[in-house]
């Protein structure tokens, strides 16, 4: 398959000026040229523009971090996992600019679950300050707080790669652990707002011994 | 225990301009007065001051949002239950402006889920502009996609409320609440970024093979 410009829009649903904003800052390859002003595009243009649009819309990342997505997806010598490593790097929220003295005990907690991940991982840093946040408030805890909390998610994140379309290529594996990373956050995040809820009920409610 | 305005300020850490905002703002009550422009206050001052810098710097909640716990929390008609719904209810993000077709769906798995939650909770919104999403990158699901990460959170969720220290007080109860929300929030991301990255690494890593 090989289609024009106004194809590409078309079938992607992206604005003709923004794909040709992509091509000039480089996220999306070049066209093969059939003229001095026309190119034609393939099935690969139409993945790159799919993800470029996850991660805009859904993930809400800036064209640099994007940027950073997709020279990783285009670099030879970087594996799938490399390149989701950059994607989820892109992802967490930006670190506090020194490691906070937290970043030891949640070493430690990843240790004992036995996780392995790279020593730059901003969500290291992420935990390690909501331990300090914990502590601000006067609570007398360690990052043992958070076990349980791994020991639910740690499963999903297990399922999550475990489904990954990694026979359908980079750009498709990519998307979807992007969407799916936060996509399944909001998910969580509303989830556990909504169990909070039917839990006050149950126990803190005015009909609290009604409702079993 | 009565104290002057300069020990309030020293005893929570918050200045004194900001408490007498948080006094004309009426999300503080006043002090007993002992003077033209002088007043005393006490120990129910000192936990809604907590609350109060809880809800701004963990929350990160617009004084519009702030005076809307407080008013519940000064309601006498109101529950514990009650008060924590209108935190929880400003603590999620603003519902979409009309209700996705994707609510009547969300209302069913709560229903399989056995979560009894009122009918205007914006998680519920939260749940199905998420599941919207997954449905607009083209991917084939229903609410029960949700399932799983609902039974991973909802015994975490449980554990959160049967903790709350609602002998303290229902200042503290609530400030609890609202900082175990936004903190946990923050280390469930976290730690969902860093099992992905460890069952990336396992399953996709260069030395996947090597990795067990």
């Amino acid at each position: 398959m090989t289609i024009h410009l106004s194809e590409l829009s078309r079938t992607t649903g992206v604005p003709v000026p923004s794909i040709k904003y992509y091509l000039r800052e480089r996220l999306l390859p070049s066209g093969v040229p059939t003229g001095r002003t026309r190119a034609r595009y393939d099935e690969s243009h139409v993945r790159r523009l799919r993800l470029i649009r996850a991660l805009r819309e859904v993930g809400d990342l800036p064209i640099e971090a994007i940027r950073r997505v997709t020279a990783a997806l285009d670099d030879p010598d970087l594996s799938l996992h490399q390149v989701l490593g950059v994607a989820h790097h892109a992802l967490a929220p930006p670190p506090p600019p020194e490691d906070p003295p937290e970043l030891v005990e949640v070493e430690a907690l990843l240790g004992r679950l036995g996780w392995r991940v790279s020593a730059g991982a901003p969500a290291k840093r992420g935990l390690a300050a909501a331990l300090a946040s914990l502590r601000s408030i006067g609570d007398d805890v360690d990052a043992g707080i958070f076990l349980r909390h791994a020991e639910a998610v740690g499963p999903l994140a297990e399922l999550e790669i475990a489904s990954l379309p990694v026979d359908e290529g980079p750009d498709r594996a990519v998307e979807r652990a992007v969407v799916g990373t936060v996509v399944f956050d909001a998910a969580l995040r509303a989830l556990r707002l909504l169990a909070q809820e039917h839990h006050s009920a149950t126990r803190l409610g005015p009909q609290a011994e009604d409702a079993t």
